[in-house]
């Protein structure tokens, strides 16, 4: 049986090296046939981007490297659900499928901040299918980095 | 009294310019105090990228240049109303208004596929307000170009 969770573990972990280098703490890998082929981490601060999620940052490099038919059969795997603009950047790509531990409602409870609009609310209008996965059983394991991150970086610890 | 008209004319501009080029019909500016301070074009077959829509080329190309305390008094100008991601893109950004000529709702009309979130949606669920203003009067004049390249890109013409 097809296991996520090998891909959701490098997912949290490129999470905390975002956190480490100095950026929110968000991180995605690309996924074709059982392997990791690409992975992005959040650079927001040190790329001084607003839009420089991990998703976003994922998407682009897919681009770059691969067609939309490729991607058709890749699966991105996220540490945590992605916000409007992400989901949209997903869409576009012709990426096939997207897996997230944490739920952007989990983050939304713990960083009270940002987009929310559920991820599969801005796939379904699209005029491709995109398969949505989540959140999972590793939702705890994801949610931690943001409970360590969020407090202290909006000055309430 | 303000008009957006003069600016929209350069986004609609943008738009043929872009087709012009070889990439999808669209174009934005950004304004500050009555001065147009950048421009994009969609790129998203010449730059090899799913993701380079007008608005998100402004975007990034904002982020290098301006802190979002300055993006906050600016204006994004677009020739069509943007996309899930692109509106994702203005909230990021820091952008504080943003005006559009023609609506999602008529580009769906003329090209029948896309992400059809309305922008205003995906910007109301965000911690900071973003103006939304549009479709303007110029939507005739906007949606021309979408008329002369749909049906065409999509082989129906």
């Amino acid at each position: 049986m097809e296991s996520h969770e090998p891909f959701l573990r490098e997912a949290i972990a490129l999470s905390k090296s975002s956190m480490e280098h100095g950026d929110e703490p968000f991180g995605s890998v690309l996924v074709k046939d059982g392997k990791v082929i690409l992975r992005a981490e959040n650079s927001v601060f040190t790329g001084h981007d607003m839009t420089n999620h991990a998703e976003m940052n994922l998407v682009k490099l897919a681009a770059q490297h691969y067609d939309t038919a490729f991607l058709a059969d890749c699966t991105l795997y996220t540490s945590t659900e992605p916000c409007a603009m992400c989901s949209g950047a997903i869409y576009w790509s012709g990426i096939g499928r997207m897996v997230f531990a944490c739920s952007e409602t989990r983050l939304g409870e713990i960083a009270g901040i940002g987009l929310n609009v559920p991820s599969r609310a801005v796939l379904q209008t699209g005029a491709r299918t995109v398969t949505v996965v989540g959140p999972t059983n590793l939702e705890d394991e994801a949610a931690k980095v943001h409970q360590e991150f969020w407090p202290k970086h909006l000055g309430k610890a």
